[in-house]
Protein backbone atom coordinates (compact mmCIF):
# COMPACT_ATOMS: atom_id res chain seq x y z
CA UNK A 1 0.00 0.00 0.00
CA UNK A 2 1.49 3.18 -0.84
CA UNK A 3 2.90 5.90 1.65
CA UNK A 4 2.80 9.38 1.67
CA UNK A 5 6.49 10.93 1.92
CA UNK A 6 5.62 14.16 2.48
CA UNK A 7 7.89 16.57 4.35
CA UNK A 8 5.55 18.54 6.25
CA UNK A 9 5.40 15.82 9.48
CA UNK A 10 6.57 18.13 12.72
CA UNK A 11 4.21 17.58 15.89
CA UNK A 12 2.45 20.14 17.43
CA UNK A 13 5.34 22.19 19.41
CA UNK A 14 5.58 21.65 22.99
CA UNK A 15 4.14 25.43 23.41
CA UNK A 16 0.74 24.19 22.07
CA UNK A 17 0.41 21.36 24.38
CA UNK A 18 -1.21 21.56 27.84
CA UNK A 19 1.69 21.97 30.62
CA UNK A 20 3.15 18.69 31.61
CA UNK A 21 2.01 16.58 34.37
CA UNK A 22 3.37 14.31 36.78
CA UNK A 23 3.95 11.03 34.74
CA UNK A 24 2.47 8.59 37.49
CA UNK A 25 -1.25 10.34 36.81
CA UNK A 26 -3.30 7.65 35.91
CA UNK A 27 -4.52 7.22 32.48
CA UNK A 28 -2.24 9.66 30.68
CA UNK A 29 0.67 9.45 28.38
CA UNK A 30 3.21 11.92 28.04
CA UNK A 31 1.42 14.12 30.66
CA UNK A 32 -1.67 14.65 28.46
CA UNK A 33 -4.82 12.96 29.25
CA UNK A 34 -5.65 9.65 26.45
CA UNK A 35 -7.98 11.67 24.56
CA UNK A 36 -5.43 14.01 23.69
CA UNK A 37 -2.85 11.45 23.24
CA UNK A 38 -5.37 9.94 20.44
CA UNK A 39 -6.03 12.95 18.66
CA UNK A 40 -2.07 13.95 18.26
CA UNK A 41 -1.39 10.69 17.72
CA UNK A 42 -4.05 10.50 14.55
CA UNK A 43 -3.04 14.27 13.21
CA UNK A 44 0.17 13.01 12.90
CA UNK A 45 -0.77 9.57 11.53
CA UNK A 46 -3.65 11.27 8.74
CA UNK A 47 -0.80 13.75 7.98
CA UNK A 48 1.79 11.77 7.18
CA UNK A 49 0.40 8.82 5.57
CA UNK A 50 -3.20 9.92 4.41
CA UNK A 51 -6.22 9.06 6.35
CA UNK A 52 -7.21 6.21 3.82
CA UNK A 53 -4.53 4.13 4.72
CA UNK A 54 -3.90 4.84 8.53
CA UNK A 55 -5.79 2.30 10.83
CA UNK A 56 -7.21 2.31 14.17
CA UNK A 57 -4.30 -0.17 15.21
CA UNK A 58 -2.01 1.89 13.84
CA UNK A 59 -2.88 5.10 15.81
CA UNK A 60 -3.57 3.48 18.89
CA UNK A 61 0.18 1.64 18.62
CA UNK A 62 1.40 5.40 17.67
CA UNK A 63 -0.07 6.89 20.89
CA UNK A 64 0.79 3.62 22.82
CA UNK A 65 -2.85 2.86 24.27
CA UNK A 66 -5.11 0.10 23.29
CA UNK A 67 -8.25 -0.25 20.85
CA UNK A 68 -10.47 0.24 23.60
CA UNK A 69 -9.28 3.60 24.40
CA UNK A 70 -10.03 4.78 21.55
CA UNK A 71 -13.61 3.47 21.21
CA UNK A 72 -14.13 4.88 25.18
CA UNK A 73 -13.35 8.31 22.93
CA UNK A 74 -14.59 7.90 19.42
CA UNK A 75 -16.99 5.69 17.70
CA UNK A 76 -14.94 5.49 14.80
CA UNK A 77 -12.20 6.38 12.84
CA UNK A 78 -14.36 8.61 10.56
CA UNK A 79 -15.68 10.28 13.78
CA UNK A 80 -12.19 10.53 15.14
CA UNK A 81 -11.48 12.51 11.80
CA UNK A 82 -13.90 14.61 12.41
CA UNK A 83 -12.86 15.95 16.05
CA UNK A 84 -9.73 16.53 15.31
CA UNK A 85 -10.66 18.82 12.19
CA UNK A 86 -13.29 19.81 13.88
CA UNK A 87 -11.63 21.42 17.17
CA UNK A 88 -8.69 22.71 15.07
CA UNK A 89 -10.96 24.30 12.85
CA UNK A 90 -13.23 25.82 16.04
CA UNK A 91 -9.94 26.45 17.35
CA UNK A 92 -8.97 28.95 14.52
CA UNK A 93 -12.40 30.71 14.56
CA UNK A 94 -12.07 31.57 18.03
CA UNK A 95 -8.06 32.97 18.08
CA UNK A 96 -9.25 34.99 14.99
CA UNK A 97 -12.22 36.37 16.78
CA UNK A 98 -10.30 36.57 19.64
CA UNK A 99 -8.11 39.00 18.02
CA UNK A 100 -10.12 41.12 16.29
CA UNK A 101 -12.29 41.94 19.01
CA UNK A 102 -9.14 43.23 21.24
CA UNK A 103 -7.95 44.93 17.78
CA UNK A 104 -9.41 48.72 18.77
CA UNK A 105 -12.11 49.99 16.26
CA UNK A 106 -10.29 50.62 12.92
CA UNK A 107 -10.50 48.15 10.07
CA UNK A 108 -7.32 48.37 9.26
CA UNK A 109 -5.74 47.17 12.90
CA UNK A 110 -8.55 44.54 12.68
CA UNK A 111 -7.29 43.12 9.27
CA UNK A 112 -3.72 43.03 11.22
CA UNK A 113 -4.89 41.53 14.03
CA UNK A 114 -7.03 38.83 12.15
CA UNK A 115 -4.19 37.83 9.65
CA UNK A 116 -1.49 37.86 12.05
CA UNK A 117 -3.58 35.34 14.41
CA UNK A 118 -4.06 33.27 11.68
CA UNK A 119 -0.40 33.59 10.11
CA UNK A 120 0.91 32.81 12.71
CA UNK A 121 -0.90 29.54 13.81
CA UNK A 122 -0.63 28.12 10.06
CA UNK A 123 3.07 28.89 10.53
CA UNK A 124 2.90 26.69 13.90
CA UNK A 125 0.07 24.19 13.60
CA UNK A 126 1.76 22.52 10.33
CA UNK A 127 0.40 19.50 10.60
CA UNK A 128 -3.25 20.21 11.72
CA UNK A 129 -3.38 22.52 9.09
CA UNK A 130 -2.60 19.83 6.67
CA UNK A 131 -5.22 17.07 7.95
CA UNK A 132 -8.14 19.64 8.14
CA UNK A 133 -7.35 21.08 4.47
CA UNK A 134 -5.97 17.64 2.84
CA UNK A 135 -8.00 15.07 4.56
CA UNK A 136 -11.25 16.77 5.09
CA UNK A 137 -12.41 15.14 1.49
CA UNK A 138 -12.69 11.97 3.42
CA UNK A 139 -15.08 12.85 6.45
CA UNK A 140 -19.22 11.89 5.48
CA UNK A 141 -21.26 14.44 4.05
CA UNK A 142 -23.03 14.47 7.57
CA UNK A 143 -20.17 15.14 9.16
CA UNK A 144 -18.86 17.87 6.99
CA UNK A 145 -21.69 20.76 8.20
CA UNK A 146 -20.60 22.28 10.88
CA UNK A 147 -16.80 22.65 9.85
CA UNK A 148 -17.88 24.48 6.77
CA UNK A 149 -20.12 26.49 8.59
CA UNK A 150 -16.75 27.56 10.88
CA UNK A 151 -15.06 28.51 7.35
CA UNK A 152 -17.97 30.58 5.86
CA UNK A 153 -18.12 31.99 9.36
CA UNK A 154 -14.57 32.82 9.32
CA UNK A 155 -14.59 34.25 5.65
CA UNK A 156 -17.61 36.14 6.73
CA UNK A 157 -15.08 37.91 9.56
CA UNK A 158 -12.94 39.23 6.43
CA UNK A 159 -15.42 40.04 4.39
CA UNK A 160 -16.67 42.45 7.45
CA UNK A 161 -13.50 43.61 7.85
CA UNK A 162 -13.44 44.71 4.42
CA UNK A 163 -16.92 45.96 3.89
CA UNK A 164 -16.26 48.26 7.34
CA UNK A 165 -12.92 49.32 5.84
CA UNK A 166 -14.71 50.30 2.76
CA UNK A 167 -17.26 52.21 4.06
CA UNK A 168 -15.59 54.00 6.60
CA UNK A 169 -13.22 55.11 3.80
CA UNK A 170 -9.69 53.19 4.70
CA UNK A 171 -9.86 50.68 2.25
CA UNK A 172 -10.13 50.92 -1.22
CA UNK A 173 -10.14 47.27 -2.39
CA UNK A 174 -9.33 46.48 -5.92
CA UNK A 175 -12.39 46.83 -8.87
CA UNK A 176 -13.22 44.71 -11.75
CA UNK A 177 -15.44 46.54 -14.39
CA UNK A 178 -16.46 48.83 -11.87
CA UNK A 179 -17.74 46.41 -9.19
CA UNK A 180 -15.91 45.08 -5.75
CA UNK A 181 -16.00 41.18 -5.34
CA UNK A 182 -14.93 41.27 -1.22
CA UNK A 183 -15.94 37.71 -0.70
CA UNK A 184 -13.78 36.68 -4.08
CA UNK A 185 -11.14 39.33 -2.14
CA UNK A 186 -11.40 37.08 1.27
CA UNK A 187 -10.90 33.99 -0.59
CA UNK A 188 -7.68 34.87 -2.25
CA UNK A 189 -6.57 36.33 0.87
CA UNK A 190 -7.21 33.40 3.29
CA UNK A 191 -5.70 31.02 0.45
CA UNK A 192 -2.41 32.90 0.79
CA UNK A 193 -2.64 32.95 4.36
CA UNK A 194 -4.38 29.17 4.86
CA UNK A 195 -1.50 27.67 2.48
CA UNK A 196 1.49 28.77 3.98
CA UNK A 197 1.42 25.77 6.21
CA UNK A 198 2.09 23.84 3.61
CA UNK A 199 5.75 25.18 3.04
CA UNK A 200 6.83 27.52 6.28
CA UNK A 201 9.41 25.82 7.94
CA UNK A 202 10.98 27.24 10.75
CA UNK A 203 14.53 26.99 10.31
CA UNK A 204 13.71 29.62 7.15
CA UNK A 205 14.87 33.00 6.97
CA UNK A 206 12.12 34.31 8.52
CA UNK A 207 10.39 33.87 12.17
CA UNK A 208 6.76 33.66 12.29
CA UNK A 209 6.46 36.73 13.94
CA UNK A 210 8.24 37.91 10.58
CA UNK A 211 6.10 35.95 8.22
CA UNK A 212 2.92 37.27 9.54
CA UNK A 213 4.42 40.72 9.70
CA UNK A 214 4.92 39.84 5.73
CA UNK A 215 1.07 38.65 5.86
CA UNK A 216 -0.26 41.87 7.48
CA UNK A 217 2.19 44.11 5.10
CA UNK A 218 0.31 42.49 1.65
CA UNK A 219 -2.68 42.30 2.69
CA UNK A 220 -2.82 45.78 3.70
CA UNK A 221 -1.78 46.12 0.30
CA UNK A 222 -3.95 44.48 -1.15
CA UNK A 223 -7.28 45.90 0.41
CA UNK A 224 -5.60 49.37 -0.81
CA UNK A 225 -5.78 50.78 2.64
CA UNK A 226 -4.86 54.09 3.19
CA UNK A 227 -2.11 55.74 5.84
CA UNK B 1 -14.13 2.31 1.99
CA UNK B 2 -14.67 6.21 2.63
CA UNK B 3 -15.33 7.78 -0.85
CA UNK B 4 -14.76 11.02 -1.31
CA UNK B 5 -17.38 13.85 -1.58
CA UNK B 6 -16.38 16.72 -2.94
CA UNK B 7 -17.88 19.42 -5.20
CA UNK B 8 -14.84 20.37 -7.46
CA UNK B 9 -15.31 17.44 -10.08
CA UNK B 10 -16.17 18.95 -13.46
CA UNK B 11 -14.52 17.86 -16.05
CA UNK B 12 -11.99 19.49 -18.99
CA UNK B 13 -13.95 21.82 -20.62
CA UNK B 14 -14.44 20.91 -24.11
CA UNK B 15 -12.47 24.05 -25.11
CA UNK B 16 -9.16 21.87 -23.67
CA UNK B 17 -10.11 19.05 -25.27
CA UNK B 18 -9.10 18.01 -28.78
CA UNK B 19 -11.26 18.25 -31.41
CA UNK B 20 -13.70 16.04 -32.53
CA UNK B 21 -13.30 13.41 -34.87
CA UNK B 22 -15.34 10.72 -36.86
CA UNK B 23 -16.20 8.16 -33.99
CA UNK B 24 -15.14 5.11 -36.15
CA UNK B 25 -11.69 6.10 -36.19
CA UNK B 26 -10.33 3.02 -35.04
CA UNK B 27 -8.43 2.71 -30.81
CA UNK B 28 -10.49 6.04 -29.95
CA UNK B 29 -13.11 7.02 -27.47
CA UNK B 30 -14.88 10.23 -27.65
CA UNK B 31 -12.85 11.69 -30.19
CA UNK B 32 -9.71 11.28 -28.24
CA UNK B 33 -6.99 8.60 -28.47
CA UNK B 34 -6.89 5.94 -26.23
CA UNK B 35 -4.27 7.47 -23.66
CA UNK B 36 -5.89 10.82 -23.96
CA UNK B 37 -9.01 9.21 -22.66
CA UNK B 38 -7.45 6.81 -19.83
CA UNK B 39 -6.04 10.55 -18.25
CA UNK B 40 -8.41 11.89 -18.76
CA UNK B 41 -10.50 9.18 -16.60
CA UNK B 42 -7.72 8.93 -14.13
CA UNK B 43 -7.83 12.78 -13.54
CA UNK B 44 -11.34 12.84 -12.68
CA UNK B 45 -11.32 9.13 -10.62
CA UNK B 46 -8.54 10.58 -8.70
CA UNK B 47 -10.42 14.11 -7.88
CA UNK B 48 -13.37 12.63 -6.77
CA UNK B 49 -12.58 9.42 -5.08
CA UNK B 50 -8.59 10.47 -3.95
CA UNK B 51 -5.70 8.08 -5.28
CA UNK B 52 -6.09 5.32 -3.10
CA UNK B 53 -9.09 3.78 -3.13
CA UNK B 54 -9.01 4.01 -6.93
CA UNK B 55 -8.33 0.95 -8.41
CA UNK B 56 -7.11 0.62 -12.37
CA UNK B 57 -10.20 -1.26 -13.17
CA UNK B 58 -12.39 1.73 -12.27
CA UNK B 59 -10.29 3.91 -14.32
CA UNK B 60 -10.68 1.65 -17.59
CA UNK B 61 -14.57 1.60 -16.66
CA UNK B 62 -14.29 4.90 -16.03
CA UNK B 63 -12.74 5.24 -19.89
CA UNK B 64 -14.59 1.96 -21.87
CA UNK B 65 -11.40 0.10 -22.00
CA UNK B 66 -9.41 -3.20 -21.00
CA UNK B 67 -7.24 -3.23 -18.52
CA UNK B 68 -4.43 -4.36 -21.27
CA UNK B 69 -4.83 -0.83 -22.83
CA UNK B 70 -3.96 0.69 -19.63
CA UNK B 71 -0.61 -1.49 -19.39
CA UNK B 72 -0.02 -0.65 -22.77
CA UNK B 73 0.70 2.86 -21.95
CA UNK B 74 1.32 3.02 -18.25
CA UNK B 75 3.76 0.08 -16.07
CA UNK B 76 1.31 0.94 -13.08
CA UNK B 77 -1.31 3.31 -11.09
CA UNK B 78 1.62 4.84 -9.89
CA UNK B 79 3.42 5.88 -13.29
CA UNK B 80 -0.27 7.14 -14.41
CA UNK B 81 -0.49 9.27 -11.05
CA UNK B 82 3.01 10.60 -12.43
CA UNK B 83 2.56 10.86 -15.45
CA UNK B 84 -0.94 12.99 -15.24
CA UNK B 85 0.75 15.04 -12.64
CA UNK B 86 3.74 15.41 -14.51
CA UNK B 87 2.08 16.50 -17.96
CA UNK B 88 0.34 19.15 -16.40
CA UNK B 89 2.96 20.75 -14.52
CA UNK B 90 4.73 20.62 -17.43
CA UNK B 91 2.36 22.51 -19.67
CA UNK B 92 1.87 24.96 -16.12
CA UNK B 93 5.79 25.59 -16.67
CA UNK B 94 5.44 26.57 -20.65
CA UNK B 95 2.28 28.43 -20.71
CA UNK B 96 3.52 30.26 -18.16
CA UNK B 97 7.12 31.01 -19.32
CA UNK B 98 5.40 31.61 -22.99
CA UNK B 99 2.89 34.31 -21.40
CA UNK B 100 6.33 36.46 -19.95
CA UNK B 101 7.96 35.78 -22.87
CA UNK B 102 5.26 37.52 -24.88
CA UNK B 103 4.86 40.45 -22.59
CA UNK B 104 7.54 42.87 -23.56
CA UNK B 105 10.21 44.45 -21.47
CA UNK B 106 8.42 45.66 -18.36
CA UNK B 107 8.47 44.10 -15.37
CA UNK B 108 4.85 44.67 -14.61
CA UNK B 109 3.98 43.78 -18.13
CA UNK B 110 5.24 40.52 -17.46
CA UNK B 111 3.71 39.70 -14.11
CA UNK B 112 0.75 40.17 -15.29
CA UNK B 113 1.05 38.07 -17.92
CA UNK B 114 2.21 35.82 -15.51
CA UNK B 115 -0.46 36.16 -13.17
CA UNK B 116 -3.43 36.12 -16.04
CA UNK B 117 -1.82 32.75 -17.66
CA UNK B 118 -1.81 31.19 -14.13
CA UNK B 119 -4.92 32.48 -12.54
CA UNK B 120 -7.13 31.45 -16.25
CA UNK B 121 -5.58 27.81 -16.29
CA UNK B 122 -6.41 27.47 -12.48
CA UNK B 123 -10.16 28.59 -12.40
CA UNK B 124 -10.55 26.57 -15.89
CA UNK B 125 -8.76 23.26 -14.99
CA UNK B 126 -9.97 22.89 -11.32
CA UNK B 127 -9.90 18.90 -11.54
CA UNK B 128 -6.44 18.83 -12.73
CA UNK B 129 -5.22 21.31 -10.29
CA UNK B 130 -6.96 19.26 -7.91
CA UNK B 131 -5.31 16.38 -8.42
CA UNK B 132 -2.01 17.63 -8.61
CA UNK B 133 -1.80 19.66 -5.57
CA UNK B 134 -3.97 16.81 -3.47
CA UNK B 135 -2.74 13.67 -4.63
CA UNK B 136 0.61 14.53 -5.40
CA UNK B 137 1.87 13.05 -2.28
CA UNK B 138 0.47 9.83 -3.52
CA UNK B 139 3.50 9.62 -5.33
CA UNK B 140 6.84 7.52 -4.96
CA UNK B 141 9.59 9.52 -3.75
CA UNK B 142 11.63 8.65 -6.63
CA UNK B 143 9.03 10.36 -9.44
CA UNK B 144 8.38 12.97 -7.47
CA UNK B 145 11.58 14.93 -8.52
CA UNK B 146 10.70 16.16 -11.99
CA UNK B 147 7.83 17.31 -10.59
CA UNK B 148 9.76 19.60 -7.79
CA UNK B 149 11.54 20.52 -10.14
CA UNK B 150 9.36 22.25 -12.64
CA UNK B 151 7.49 23.77 -9.22
CA UNK B 152 10.83 25.18 -8.74
CA UNK B 153 11.34 26.66 -12.30
CA UNK B 154 8.19 28.64 -12.10
CA UNK B 155 8.62 30.03 -8.55
CA UNK B 156 12.11 31.35 -10.21
CA UNK B 157 9.98 32.98 -12.91
CA UNK B 158 8.23 34.91 -10.30
CA UNK B 159 11.35 35.63 -8.25
CA UNK B 160 13.27 37.01 -11.14
CA UNK B 161 10.44 39.39 -12.25
CA UNK B 162 10.40 40.36 -8.39
CA UNK B 163 14.02 40.74 -8.89
CA UNK B 164 14.00 42.58 -12.01
CA UNK B 165 11.23 45.15 -10.85
CA UNK B 166 13.15 45.47 -8.05
CA UNK B 167 16.59 46.98 -10.22
CA UNK B 168 14.39 48.61 -12.08
CA UNK B 169 12.76 50.33 -9.55
CA UNK B 170 9.58 49.95 -10.57
CA UNK B 171 8.35 47.57 -7.49
CA UNK B 172 8.90 47.84 -3.68
CA UNK B 173 7.96 45.03 -2.20
CA UNK B 174 7.54 44.40 1.71
CA UNK B 175 10.47 44.62 3.53
CA UNK B 176 10.30 42.85 7.46
CA UNK B 177 13.04 44.49 9.50
CA UNK B 178 14.38 46.31 6.72
CA UNK B 179 15.52 42.68 4.66
CA UNK B 180 13.12 41.47 1.84
CA UNK B 181 12.61 37.51 0.91
CA UNK B 182 11.48 37.71 -2.18
CA UNK B 183 11.31 34.22 -2.68
CA UNK B 184 8.15 33.81 0.89
CA UNK B 185 6.81 36.68 -1.32
CA UNK B 186 6.60 34.23 -4.58
CA UNK B 187 5.50 31.50 -2.50
CA UNK B 188 2.63 33.35 -1.23
CA UNK B 189 1.56 34.77 -4.56
CA UNK B 190 1.52 31.44 -6.23
CA UNK B 191 -0.45 30.43 -3.36
CA UNK B 192 -2.91 32.68 -3.59
CA UNK B 193 -2.83 31.49 -7.67
CA UNK B 194 -3.14 27.88 -6.93
CA UNK B 195 -5.79 27.57 -5.00
CA UNK B 196 -8.53 29.59 -6.87
CA UNK B 197 -9.03 26.03 -8.30
CA UNK B 198 -10.43 25.08 -5.34
CA UNK B 199 -13.04 27.05 -5.01
CA UNK B 200 -13.87 29.12 -8.40
CA UNK B 201 -16.82 28.21 -9.89
CA UNK B 202 -18.03 29.13 -13.49
CA UNK B 203 -21.28 30.08 -12.20
CA UNK B 204 -19.57 32.57 -10.01
CA UNK B 205 -19.77 36.82 -9.76
CA UNK B 206 -17.13 36.65 -11.73
CA UNK B 207 -16.07 34.86 -15.04
CA UNK B 208 -12.54 33.95 -15.98
CA UNK B 209 -11.24 37.00 -17.48
CA UNK B 210 -12.73 39.03 -14.45
CA UNK B 211 -10.89 36.58 -11.80
CA UNK B 212 -7.54 37.31 -13.89
CA UNK B 213 -7.85 40.52 -13.95
CA UNK B 214 -8.54 40.43 -9.89
CA UNK B 215 -5.57 38.63 -9.12
CA UNK B 216 -3.49 40.72 -11.26
CA UNK B 217 -4.66 44.18 -9.25
CA UNK B 218 -3.57 42.36 -6.18
CA UNK B 219 -0.82 40.95 -7.18
CA UNK B 220 0.91 43.96 -8.57
CA UNK B 221 -0.79 45.91 -5.01
CA UNK B 222 0.62 43.19 -3.22
CA UNK B 223 4.18 44.14 -4.90
CA UNK B 224 4.47 47.96 -5.14
CA UNK B 225 3.92 48.09 -8.44
CA UNK B 226 4.48 51.96 -9.57
CA UNK B 227 2.07 53.68 -12.04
Amino acid sequence: MSKRKIAVVESTPPAERPLERPADRSGERDGRPPVEAIRAAAFQQFAERGYPVVTVRDIMKACGLTQGALYNHFKSKDELLHDIIASTQAELERVTQQAVAGAGSDPRAKLAAFVRAYVVRHCRLRVEALVANREISWLDADRIGDIRRSRRAIREIVVGILNEGLEKGVFDPPQVDGKRDLKALAMALLDQWTHVSMWYGPGGRLSEEQMARLYVEMALRAVGSKA
